[in-house]
């Protein structure tokens, strides 16, 4: 690791503090809402809270190659890449529901060193460092420990968001679950960091939704990785396993498996 | 309506005062989670919760009935009925988010003239007062004019609360819409009388669920039904349609009624 991440969170605070004040701003305002290539919403705030998150970067580390949901990639091949997502719940964010997300990653020859999932609104920001305990706010926090699959609540974004061979895996593990719940987002991830939340599958995320996620969620001792147990790399599918335990995602993935 | 509405506004206002220290103080600990006859989940939290409401209705209003979520009813046949659930989304509050609700409703004749939906985390609490405006903490609200099926959102907590032949028909529904989103319980109908939310189509509701619901809505200017377009009282069989406007709502009524 030769990265200063204590300069790098400075970075990614400051780009925080230009992006929270645009997404309070519009937030339950009417919004034109535009339909991307994949159908998903887009907003002008999406756009201006991703503009002034590269201002930042622009200004701070101008060497670095920056992802971005909106407007695509520069320096895709840098040594340091940012992979931001503005607004992650967009759909949330239009109905006035305070569950959305702004989510940075940066990656180190293309692993996640630093993650953030700030909530703008419910003022609640998981900062995870590699190597190191995540916080939320200004505390640590940690998953939850000793929680069996049979005692597990599964959590997804929506049932829509599989795949049909991917829904029927996602099916099969909730039936070996106690429950599921959908809605969420990003929030699931940050609460899976804090203990309150055990479980998560998810389908078709693209990196800017899943690589911010990784050191949270490591950093809290859970556990990661696409639907085959591997790490999560830009590369990745878009299906993300999250577990509070190594031995909750080594059950998760014995029953994927069953397919 | 002899009701003294200003008066029972203040009762529903000291109830809430009692609840939502409880509901705040219970958030993100460790809960021990009993399963009710009907599987869905209830914690201490929910109990005292109602414990305090009750106590609260007892001393201000001794000759009224009482049907609460967690301990039954007493003198249902009273002619002012309250109708309360401490805490809607428990299923949220257990993982931490704080998108549960408290519930209110005050029965006259069997007619809910008061309605309440508060959010204790997130400081926002709906009051209706039939054929008043419906109030957002101090300031009215107004669903959204003028929106179409075709250009609608449909919303829902689960596709899981649907029975086989409602979910074809949530379905079916979801199809004239232009997207649907999952999660939400009560505040999905607080978002609705402010204007963010269009259309919610539920199934599996009880009394305590839906009843606070109508005169929040009706005084923002929407049109809460059962599936079949009739009123929801006592004797609903818990399918609700929520939609901003007539006009949308019996664009949906016809979807429903193509089955």
């Amino acid at each position: 690791m030769t990265a200063p991440l204590g300069r790098y969170e400075a970075v990614a605070r400051d780009m925080l503090a230009a992006a929270r004040p645009l997404a309070r701003q519009h937030f339950r305002t009417p919004l034109a809402v535009e339909r991307k290539s994949d159908l998903s919403p887009v907003t002008l705030a999406d756009r201006a809270i991703e503009r002034a998150m590269k201002q930042v970067l622009d200004e701070a580390c101008p060497g670095h190659g920056i992802l971005g949901e909106e407007f695509g990639s520069r320096d895709a091949d840098a040594r340091h890449l940012w992979v931001i997502d503005p607004i992650d719940g967009t759909k949330s964010y239009i109905a006035g529901v305070p569950l959305f997300g702004t989510l940075i990653a940066l990656l180190e020859d293309g692993v996640p060193i630093l993650g953030v999932i700030d909530m703008p609104i419910l003022g609640e920001t998981w900062i995870g460092r590699a190597g190191e305990a995540t916080h939320l706010n200004d505390s640590p926090c940690a998953t939850t420990q000793g929680c069996r699959l049979s005692q597990a609540t599964l959590f997804a974004t929506s049932p829509d968001q599989f795949a049909p061979d991917g829904l029927a895996d996602f099916d099969r593990l909730s039936r070996a679950c106690t429950a599921r719940r959908f809605g969420g987002d990003c929030y699931s991830y940050g609460l899976l960091a804090s203990g309150h939340v055990d479980l998560i599958l998810e389908d078709g995320l693209e990196p800017y939704d899943f690589l911010p996620l990784v050191p949270v969620i490591e950093g809290a001792g859970g556990v990661i990785t696409d639907w085959s147990g591997a790490p999560l790399t830009l590369a990745s599918t878009g299906r993300v396993l999250a577990a509070a335990t190594p031995a909750l995602h080594r059950e998760a993935l014995e029953v994927l498996r069953q397919a």
